[in-house]
């Protein structure tokens, strides 16, 4: 009888402790409220479920019957809300035989790919132009520095797939061919700031939709 | 004449810093808003007291008339709203004869503790399986590395205080025996997961009225 | 024909991650949701302008005619919506002959000055009071370091001009004379804590409209 | 001829900033060098290659002949050089039928888990004794909040495999029963901070090799 | 038999990690190496004892016979190996009756204290100009943020205790009264740059021992 | 003779803490230690000088007689030893009529331009291909969030100067046409990660010096 008052005891004298501490165990994203500089607003802890610290949308096959051959599927905070305000996030990269992920960079974030099948050549640029490429096979496992230029290529005869994940909750993706031939930057001032010919930008923009 | 002119000019020029700088000097939590990643939303300044910045929770000695002989009595941001973004919070130990803060771990912040009455075994495991412990004594102090197993056990004959600072306004605190033992973690995984025997954890569950 | 079709299918498939990018490359600040620790909340990308990039209140020169012959035009969050959450910020200082930034404080923030005309006299004091001065000439660049009593002058015979930033969208501006003589601080709790006369205290409190 | 010599001008005129700008761009560690807070020594940019970027180490199947029938092999700063400074880091785990990765936590970091090969049930206690478990099949994802207990079990009849990411470069590993029977913590301690029996604290011990 | 060999298997397959885990655990000062923004170069972990993370300094009584009557003892990175990198540090302050800590700023910290002994009247002031004063008694707890000014005096009859810890492992402490009387800052550049009297201000520079 | 005497008393009392304090204040660049993540070692407090807080190679105009027709003059951490681990830099930007600075990213950094001469147009480009162009005045701020494409270029019919700011004391360059065309980046990979025409990749590295 007395062990049982106390058991009350202590989970009275604790529950003060608990009732908040979920908030630096886990912030997970409640869309329907602002989000500021650090991330989403959090979901009340008693309506987060295992369910929002597991994201399946990983598990299917990228669609890679497009242009690059190749998909990116993301599972950053905007589509997984467990990993809001975590410093963590991840994607899926499908490369068919000659896919290609288009020279890019995650503007918030450092990248670690993982081969998993197939074999990828990947390659970043540093700020002092050096280049460095590897024929990555499975099992291998590359870093990008933030920020930098980099890119993934299939160039063996078979599908290939890597995970990949970000010291970001939200990294970011710029993507340059779409951020200069899909996206309405003036011919004009393309050329000028990065010398390209006229002819190539708008042959470019003819294939990617840009405008301008 | 001109000087209080001259007076109305500085305060008028400087007037729109001023209106904005407390956003950055501090955000008391006002704890009807979304609170984020970072912490709680911010009181408007305007509505912050001195008494903000003040707790008196910790004043009172803490209620050891419990299984642990022992209470923890915290001062984090769910509390203490003037600490909310600053990167600092507090929390009280009462440990009477006997008394046992049993092992924990704050799973973001690293804790500094300051003896003040009586004396305190204390001690913390490591990630390569080294334990540090040592008697405190009226006046030491002793740091626990950030998410580290740690205990206070009260092994002198008089009630033991003391002060224990974090370096988060929300460190958290996950009791080893509480998450398995006052939680619904299922006996068998508990087994599998431990190595502890299913005889041990229902008893243990028993005590501290866990299920499943 | 096909071609188009595969347009679309990149379009579609990279949908999902550029809808929600924006997010981390930049929060531009909503001044009317609820701001946190890390700042305010973020605007819509959906309503971000080039405008909320660009500050013009810093083009036009700042009204010296006031008792320190100066004048500090911020462009801090509060003023430039686009900077919040970025991690930077930055002012306008203008010094008339004589013209002086009263020794002060950014508690939050380092600082880093460059002169674009005339001559500032500039200086810092260390937490071992130690006193770091310079004249800095046109286009001489000082940092200063976080939360360390700075100021400038401006002992030349013209019009001097410098754009400060610093490594905060709100470094915040604490101004010692305004603190102490622009407040209700307490005249005795003044002269105890500084050791100033209370003569000297109520006559720059006389001077600058402080209380108490 | 005028072309060769502006190239020359370009070349010399950014070179001071090339000279320096991988300092940012990455820190490969040097472990000949002192290590600090915030990671190893930088590693010569001159010295640096791609194979400083790249991990071949999880390409093998870890050994699972062991009495948790698992192993988890690291990519942590210690092993993958490349990722000093840069916030991320990596690991394989391998579960044989009936594996298992005990109880466990990272004092310094969050994790991502992505199921590649069979099942796998993995869950982790939060700070107010909540237990989050799901089955993981191949291609889910699951987040374990920084610091929080959590382990992965094989409950399917096949050999299952996993990558795990960390939202830092040296995330640490605290594993519960080796912090506890692998060392040399007195089991008097033991059993006056856990409320384990003595007698189950000594068979641990016998097993996994603890003294004390 | 069996058993054993599995034993050291564990043992050998986890090895590489528990090798290295310690650099995030903890980075216990090494004052013969280098130091750097984050802090000092680490102790090799075989060198760490429990000694490295226990401070006694701060149990003795500070000696209060000096011109404020009070003692700041601090137990910072540079006295407290321990807290190297770990983001808290401590320090005890006694207060005599009539005794005062004079206004001053920790450049790198917020602070919270706690009155153990005694009243301390305490206050700090805003950006904005605002003043926030509490007189504390024994077990009430104030945070000061960041980089603000702020004083503790001892208003009452009787010996005064409070130990204070900051957000940071180096706070930083800039006395007002030392920056500008205790330092070789010209009385000029003083009197242009906070306004007071050079009459005030040669005074304290006698009894603080300035110069210039 | 007695207040002298107390007046050591206090400078002894204190001494231990000024000893230290300057470890937070800065870590000005010591070019010869190690340097790690964070940044280079601290120089010796004692060897430090006003002159390592100040940096004049930002006085001189860039000379703008290359083939982009303008400069760009750093003053990060390698160059200005004073904003090592301080969080901020700076630049000189100077473009003579038609000059431009080319389509770049900072990896590691939010940049604010100010421009003090002439006009600029300036702009960037965002995750979701969004373009913000706008042409700056005398005066005018502009932010680029960090990691994004943006570039500057001179317009108007008169030299245009600029200084810029970084959130970071090394902010990286990678100008995008030198990754591309001033590297070693093989050709064949460059038109299979950006779609371009091998003939134009070739004609830009005849201009720029790429080899591969």
């Amino acid at each position: 009888m007395k062990m049982v008052l106390t058991i009350f005891l202590i989970i009275f004298s604790l529950f003060i402790t608990f009732s908040q501490a979920s908030v630096v165990d886990f912030c997970v994203a409640d869309y329907t409220a602002p989000n500021g500089p650090a991330g989403y607003s959090c979901k009340s802890p008693a309506k987060v479920t295992v369910d929002d610290f597991v994201y399946s949308g990983l598990g299917a096959v990228g669609n890679t019957s497009n242009i690059i051959k190749a998909a990116v599927t993301p599972a950053f905070d905007a589509q997984f809300a467990g990993v809001n305000g975590l410093g963590i996030s991840a994607a899926r990269l499908d490369l068919a035989p000659g896919g290609v992920i288009p020279l890019h960079t995650h503007p918030g974030a450092s990248e670690l790919i993982v081969v998993v099948q197939g074999t990828i050549c990947a390659g970043f640029v540093s700020s002092d132009n050096k280049v460095y490429i590897k024929t990555l096979k499975k099992g291998d496992v590359m870093v990008y520095p933030q920020g930098l230029l980099h890119f993934q290529l299939n160039g063996g005869g078979t599908q290939a797939l890597a995970f990949v994940s970000f010291s970001s909750a939200n990294p970011g993706l710029q993507i340059l061919d779409f951020a200069l031939f899909k996206s309405d930057f003036p011919t004009e001032l393309i050329t000028e700031t990065t010398f390209l010919d006229a002819a190539q930008v708008k042959k470019l923009k003819g294939v990617l939709g840009g405008s301008g």
